[in-house]
């Protein structure tokens, strides 16, 4: 409707009478598209709301890094959603979904395939009415693409360079990512196997937990992170204020990303296990959060909040693997177990010197393993032997290739920042430009 | 769909045509799972929109206390939701609704009954189809009552204990809230008598001001605020762009909130009844913002921007009893008198020495009363009397049992933290951990 | 539904059977109703994406001025949403969509008719089924109209008065934007021409932007800007944190209102049509970002993050004039052209003494342009020629109208605060409230 917009009531009767907008009699009843309108409104407010996830993970970031490195951290966090978008458009989709067309069947798609839209106007006899319309699919399954990426974000801060880590982002959103998914959501051998990964546990979070240890071995840990005493030195967050709000960010976007997730919405059950889906997230999100909440009193005799605030996100990691078929109670112990990880293994990772700033990799890839390890438990016609192999390929494929791809970009043009550059913030040495000029202390 | 997800445009041709996915001609058709399918999802949408007010109330209370004590306050938020989560699900809503299985028959219903959801994969013939998914209702009301917690935790903030305050939100969001909900929303003795509350300025919004206000009268003033000489030391909010930030997320927040309560949504009435809720909330959100704003400047020949924003809540606060019925105009009128309402009853509860934190006996418990007042100027078959009786009834009730609970919790194990703790501020007394560990003045 | 909300599964089966509650069989089905509901429901989530664009200029603008401004910038940007509605439905309403009753046919519509709801309960038999609700239409182009003045507020920050500001507000929401509006959009002589706007490059954003621009004029820079010596001096943003997450608000709102532009989602075609508005909308932001990234780096030698915002920002301007027919590919390049345009006219507007505090006129008015401009090269059926005369007359409209009016104020009342209230910072001076007070440098 490109002429103009709706006229007040006032003008109503003067239009045309009911009989005439409704649509002419041969063409198909909402019993026929009624499922493809509801599945394709399911895409874009489940795509809008993964969106906003890419929001939590800069706002989440931006708060756990020190303030000489926040503006830094935010250029990063929209220009890697923002060539995911452009990357996903350029190979990923087609090469994720090879429909017939696989280069190696099950393993490779085709390889570079720009993604075509349907054409505007689609009539309502379309061959593609038999579900939903491309484009809020393609939408949809960018924002998932975009979400493996900031993952990773988080735990390279402090130390990497700008671009080097922007060209690892296009290659993990145009080829990494597509070619692992396509194994399960594309069709490939994954999914022939059995192996069950309803949201992404696995294709997504660990995925992105994956790539972000490879990045943290190559790169190293910050100065001064690891004495020479053995001792850690913690590097608290600068704002906690915005940690918070970006986890409640990603919280809310997780419903569409679990939710949306069912694919479809446009009957009882699909719209029902949405509900249910729905319920079952903000569960596993709540558990995870008392959980840690419980378990840091006990074991420090304070509440920690930042790792309330991974509790939470651990808790809706492990759910996504599997929303759908547990009980509120089995989203529960789910969420918590969840929870009780993340406390646990990021001083693990301290010990083994691993350096991850915000804690990506306990939230998205431990936590992503027992997610995807714990479907069986409510989901039928799933077994634990399939779930371990199927997290084990992914992950040796992730980490290899992105353990591979650090390495040449370490070699070929560098990809850590200098001493000085790090002592002084990468907001001074990298962009020149400081998140809060005024604020600092001397 | 466990298995993949959509194919891509390229690969549609192959698969199965439009007559074999729609619904077999036996099953129900939409003009009868409609109906069902659109409630549902206004459950869904309406419910992540309140939730988004866990985060509203997270960012309006941490710009509003002093930055010492930020991350207590985020620490209470992110907790409090989730502990309201798992006891909604534990106790609450099966206790709210108790349909024909009261204990004491419209005032108490089943103590202790966990919520159980439909089961996976709900054919289309079900005997639920004549409303909407029980999971979505599930997940739409547990938001209202994580709502009520929010509302205490600005009042009680800067001073009160991490547990004992947790401890009141799990008792509060699993019996306090549901009981007295029951008593109108589950069909209970209010419902019978005729009281109204479309989306709960009594319910809801009255009810956490009447547990704040319990809570701040146990716990006293905040050290320092109210002066040996009779003075008031005003101790201004740390971040009003984050005060001003939840003021914005709770208005949104609050279009799922009063018109998802419209309870369905597959009708031509029920949508359109949808639309005018939406109108009618920005319009007593907006009146209630200028009224605070004119106010102020005449009152103080100041514009106070944490007057506007809290105008703007005392707006939405007095249009939820009667979000529907109003005209545009009656939504100004109604909203601009909860605006003038906060900038003369903030000043009146200091000189009652009763320390609100953050206005939030103001905002939801008087401007609450005004709202439940309002009912019968545009809603047939409501009366002052009843409103007023309803009203009463529940504050009573909650600041009765809230006051109990919170004189016991200061016995048993004490609700306020040392003076020296005060003083230091609870984010290092408490948790060890400050919000904004570079910015704050030496 | 007053009285209650929904019960439990448990008493499910006490209700009344399907077939009751189903519409009865000669009130019309699905096929009939279907098409309003779905439009009605995207208007009303249209409608609150692009409220929470309020929220997103609010935290760009409060993050890209100094801090000692940061509280009056949040306080003009709630109060001038909180003006819009109350004039748009006093006056702007009707004013842009005059149906049969134009004043002066084609250009002014009815003056002041202030704005009426759809009764109560509306039947499924109404007059107004053929299209959707009015209250949701009303709610949806509202937020235009807000729009529209959230752009002029940045470019003015730091030196204008309150009030002189605000009366602005209501006649530019009240009056300029709801005649040029109707002159397009309310089927005024634009569109009679074959002028092309779909979601309001020129409508909302160059309407914003020559308003904005108008205001500087009159204004003047900010003391210091521009230096005797010829000099630029930068004055950076206090807080790129929150202009981030403003940035990424807008783009999340966007989505609400090109998608929203629509104006239908009840056909196949209209709901496929907005997921591919979706598609391109991201695109256009994601390569608008990029652009404006890559084009730092090489022309300053480091990537500025505000550009990088900004770019976003121009990108999903630029495709707001057609979001609809172009190509994904189409979408990339307009929108990165977007980039590009900021990149190289933030410095010309320096260049000619033209103080932009926040970049509104580069992004809204320039963008705004292009946008416009690039409208033939997908869509059939518009000329470069009509584009640009549409544009032209409504920026002469917009720019004259508004720098009449300013001159009024500065005459009558005075519109820029005094030296020393400019370097105290209009907190303190105009509000006597700091954003940050615990933060701020001595």
């Amino acid at each position: 409707m490109q002429l103009k917009k709706l006229l007040p009531l006032s003008a109503v009767a003067t239009l045309v009478p009911l009989a005439a907008v409704a649509q002419d009699a041969a063409a198909p009843g909402f019993d026929e598209i009624g499922p493809y309108i509801m599945t394709t409104l399911l895409f874009l407010v489940g795509g809008f709301l993964v969106f906003w996830m890419a929001a939590g993970f800069a706002m989440l970031e931006a708060g756990l890094v020190r303030s000489k490195n926040v503006t830094t951290q935010l250029t990063k966090n929209i220009a890697l959603f923002s060539i995911a978008s452009i990357m996903y458009w350029f190979v990923g989709f087609n090469l994720m979904y090879p429909g017939d067309g696989w280069t190696v069947a099950g393993y490779i798609g085709i390889l570079i395939s720009p993604t075509s839209l349907e054409p505007v106007g689609l009539g309502a006899d379309a061959a593609a009415l038999d579900y939903a319309s491309v484009a809020s699919d393609f939408f949809f399954q960018l924002m998932f693409c975009a979400t493996t990426a900031s993952i990773v974000s988080g735990t390279l801060a402090e130390r990497i360079k700008l671009w080097p880590f922007l060209i690892f982002v296009a290659i993990l959103t145009g080829f990494i990512y597509p070619i692992e998914a396509s194994w399960q959501w594309g069709g490939g051998w994954l999914s022939e196997m059995g192996f069950s990964d309803f949201a992404g546990s696995t294709l997504v979070h660990a995925t992105g937990g994956f790539a972000a240890l490879a990045g943290a071995i190559v790169l190293g840990p910050r100065l001064g992170k690891f004495g020479k005493d053995g001792r850690i030195h913690p590097m608290p967050g600068s704002n906690l204020a915005l940690a918070t709000l970006g986890t409640f960010i990603l919280w809310l976007g997780w419903f569409g990303f679990n939710g949306g997730s069912q694919l479809a919405a446009g009957t009882v059950g699909d719209i029902t296990d949405v509900g249910r889906i729905f319920a079952n997230t903000n569960m596993a999100a709540s558990a995870g959060a008392v959980a840690a909440l419980i378990l840091t009193q006990l074991t420090y005799g304070k509440v920690d909040l930042t790792m309330v605030l991974n509790g939470a996100l651990a808790g809706l990691v492990s759910i996504t693997a599997g929303p759908l078929d547990p009980t509120l109670f089995g989203a529960l112990w789910i969420g918590a177990i969840g929870g009780v990880i993340v406390v646990f293994t990021v001083p693990m990772l301290d010990k083994m010197k691993i350096d991850d700033v915000v804690g990506a990799i306990p939230v998205h890839l431990i936590a992503g393993f027992w997610g995807t390890l714990a479907v069986p438990f409510y989901t039928d016609g799933t077994s634990f032997i399939t779930q371990i192999i199927g997290f084990a390929a992914i992950g040796i494929f992730v980490f290899v290739v992105s353990l591979v791809l650090f390495f040449i970009l370490k070699g070929v043009m560098g990809i850590r920042v200098s001493e000085e550059a790090e002592i002084a913030g990468l907001d001074q040495s990298e962009l020149g430009m400081e998140a809060y000029p005024e604020f600092t202390k001397g």
